[in-house]
């Protein structure tokens, strides 16, 4: 097809000057705002980009600034009430992708063609996917293509026809491909997962301080608590700095053998991160989206041996042994294709673990069981030493059956307790966990017996306390399941720093029904 | 569980005095922001209610103000560089179904639990749901408590796993029941919907003309364009005054018996806009939810007879004879279960029909039918008398195979003209038209057969050029398939309003490939 010659052919995402005039160029502003990782601009209703490249309210638009570019939604503004003339408005995500400064020009046109979204529907009408599709599409996810209708729907489509092996395994190469990966000088690189939804479940710091104490090498990254009440970095935060980037973790890791350290620093597997946010969002948990992402986490973070701990209970994540069991036997072969070896331990799920459920209360667990204190909570200390000694075994520690001995002798000697103040030293130096300022307890109504503990009122309770922006807030367990309890005994303690925060778990008390049920 | 006496128990949901000291209540700005259907809200990190409340970024917020609420998307801004300390930012979608004025107190909190997501759950893992379930998924939906992920998750896994006839029947009570519903004093009610994707394809205001002149009832309500470059509302809009509330509809069709109005200012069947909205984001079309949203309308419309367009082609939206009758045989039998007569034409859709594409343009191509004049499109003429007839057989005022000669007839004695321009009259007065001010032809690089046209591209062309925001904006289509063309012979004429348009539209045509092609 030809045509008549054009008196001003615009480059085909050309901003300012469709007509041939010259029209003013946009300047960024920055608005200070947080959206929870979405990028989104503001513009002006009249402005002459949005009017000449047919940009409507919530248009998908790429911005560019030098050589950066970004993806993000569109949202318009009326006149002055918000930016002047020629301005585009910048939510934080926005603002840190472009590194621009205030008043800096950028241009806005159109995005690419999302040609991964092909996959996506050929995914939701009960097609496999191969490498190739699953690598553009994890691709086109951490750019910030995706929208969030784009996310769910990709989603969705790999829960309503689970992912098999084989795609099990190309998202997990696909998420490790995109991100940074960590290589260490060892042949043996030893790691620890626990698929999650137990509070207070805090083994992580004793186990690395034990595998570490036997001379392998631990380079623990853990996460920030996202729905629950502490994550394994706030309660370590308590202790020590955990916020490393890759020059600090090697050097911790160097000189000590292991560390616990903030994950967030380093960018492992980013793909991850958005997935489990929609996944939240949905609440919707599928097996190869789990295994894809403790996998691609293990993977890029040069982990050659990996215990992976997966409690089984009916508030827990895995509520049965045999979901638990076919879960296991899918780790242990995709991990296989990596040349990754797993060990997989069913662990008891139907409670709590240790004492405290918030960073600072865990802490106080774990600082217990390192110094072998005559209160510290068995239970942790017996995971933690099951887990460990699983550790030493795939490490090649200890012989077969033999872990948890020579874990326990680890513990009970003291190496373990020097190590993770040698650890804490070289990430910053030991510190003390706070405490907080208003406790309060909650009484059992009746005489009897403890029958069933609610993991995930417990979770929401410890939360409205504060945790885990408030570090010292959380619950302090008194009692377990089994245990004979007298009418007015405490159950457990609210530990808030404000006393706005102590009473909106009272109220949740109040009104959650049973979090603890006492049976006559 | 009891608890010892709570020094200040604040309320479930309470804004200002979680620990008894009275709070400065939060006042509405607006900010003028349109977010295409998105409430979103703005609130300062500061502020307390957030912070009581453990609200943050992309929280889901529950708004008050007086007795009327919003769900709403939490966004946060830092410090003062958007809001004063105890201001809350509503979009204008927020800001009209709260119904407030500036500075009116209004209250956050957590809203309630969406206990409509655990069907949505179920259907992604494969369970079929009931009448009961899709009515409280459509409830949520409408109230506005389902953000963008959880819609995606809802349409993907109806889509994963096609919705069978009964769930199909249920989606379309359960949109029905959530709208307003039109009742009129006749007991035959003709209505007319194509399943669309064909530029120029403007046979309504002539069907109703037909159809009205025949003395059947006929309250037509259209939309405007969503991805098209017109809608019939925006067609019509350019004859007469579509933008018509109940009762000047019940109006204009007691004295004429038809209209042609916008359907957007009666609220039938709201759900449907919000499906379509994320379908189009997807760009996914499932056969339950096509019919659940075309049966929708036309029920809450008052409707009991319906003629279905059809158009098959390779790049309209049914591509295949086959799918046409699967589509046509689901409508049928999902329409009998209300109770409702379907009559589905399938028609010829491999290229667009009549001359013109976008508002003012396929207005001339409808006049020129209606007044009979000599060069009226031959193929927008055949096919509206086509339908007409199928609309009068199913209303009663045409035997079986008599439709389409009483149609022509009607349209033949100037009846149908007639008819037309008093119900323009009725909807405000019948007017011209606009003309575009710049036209520049596309031109064939060959002489040869026209083969193929891509109506898409021809669609993103006429979008470009300025339709449907621009009224005279458009193509004018030279050709049509099979015809032989000379070189340099104009294929199609580009209409535009301004030079920039004009502009993006030939720098489209020069990257786009072939969008007519011509073979030697």
């Amino acid at each position: 097809m030809t045509m008549p010659p054009s008196p001003a052919a615009p480059p085909a995402t050309g901003n300012g000057s469709p007509n041939g005039l010259a029209q003013p160029p946009l300047r960024a502003r920055r608005l200070g705002l947080y959206t929870q990782h979405q990028p989104i601009v503001f513009m002006r209703t009249d402005c002459h980009v949005c009017r000449s490249e047919g940009l409507s309210a919530r248009s998908q638009v790429l911005v560019t600034a030098g050589a950066r570019q970004v993806q993000a939604t569109l949202f318009q503004v009326d006149g002055d009430r918000l930016l002047a003339r020629e301005e585009v408005g910048l939510s934080e995500t926005a603002w840190e992708f472009l590194g621009v400064a205030e008043g800096d020009e950028i241009r806005v046109s159109h995005p690419p063609a999302l040609e991964s979204l092909a996959n996506v529907r050929r995914r939701i009408y009960g097609n496999r996917l191969d490498q190739r599709a699953f690598s553009e599409i994890v691709t086109d996810i951490v750019a910030g293509r995706y929208t969030e209708v784009h996310l769910a729907a990709f989603l969705t489509a790999s829960a309503a026809l689970p992912l098999d092996e084989d795609e099990t395994t190309s998202l997990t190469r696909a998420m490790v491909d995109v991100g940074d990966r960590l290589r260490w000088n060892a042949p043996v690189v030893v790691d620890k997962h626990c698929v999650g939804g137990l509070p207070g479940n805090r083994t992580t710091p004793i186990i690395v301080a034990i595998v570490a104490a036997n001379g392998l090498v631990m380079p623990k990254t853990s996460s920030r608590a996202i729905t629950s009440p502490a994550g394994t970095a706030d309660t370590m935060e308590t202790l020590a700095p955990v916020d490393l980037d890759i020059a600090a973790l090697k050097r911790v890791v160097e000189a000590e053998g292991g560390c616990i350290a903030w994950g967030g620093a380093v960018h492992l597997s980013p793909a991850d991160d958005i997935f489990l946010r929609v996944e939240r969002e949905l609440d919707i948990d599928t097996e190869g989206q789990l295994i894809a992402s403790v996998l691609s986490k293990k993977i890029s973070a040069g982990s050659t041996h990996v215990v992976i701990d997966i409690p089984v209970g009916p508030t827990a994540k895995v509520r049965g042994e045999d979901a638990a069991t076919h879960l296991a036997a899918r780790i242990d072969a995709v991990a296989a294709r990596f040349g990754l070896s797993t060990t997989c331990v069913q662990t008891d799920g139907t409670q709590p673990v240790g004492r405290g459920i918030g960073p600072a209360l865990e802490a106080f667990d774990v600082l217990a069981v390192l110094r072998n204190a005559p209160g510290a909570p068995d239970d942790l200390r017996r995971r933690a030493i099951t887990l460990a000694g699983a550790a030493l075994e795939i490490g090649g520690k200890a012989a077969e059956g033999e872990g948890a001995a020579l874990a326990h002798a680890t513990l009970e000697s003291g190496a373990a307790w020097v190590k993770f103040q040698a650890i804490c030293a070289a990430q910053g130096g030991l510190r003390e966990p706070p405490r907080a300022t208003y406790v309060r307890p909650l009484l059992a109504p009746r005489a009897g017996r403890v029958v069933y503990i609610n993991n995930r009122k417990l979770s929401r309770l410890a939360k409205l306390a504060g945790a885990p922006e408030a570090k010292a807030a959380g619950l302090h367990m008194e009692t377990r399941l089994g245990e004979e309890v007298d009418k007015g005994q405490p159950l457990l303690r609210i530990h808030a720093q404000t006393t706005g925060e102590m009473a909106y778990a009272l109220d949740y008390v109040a009104r959650a029904g049973d979090i603890i049920e006492v049976e006559p």
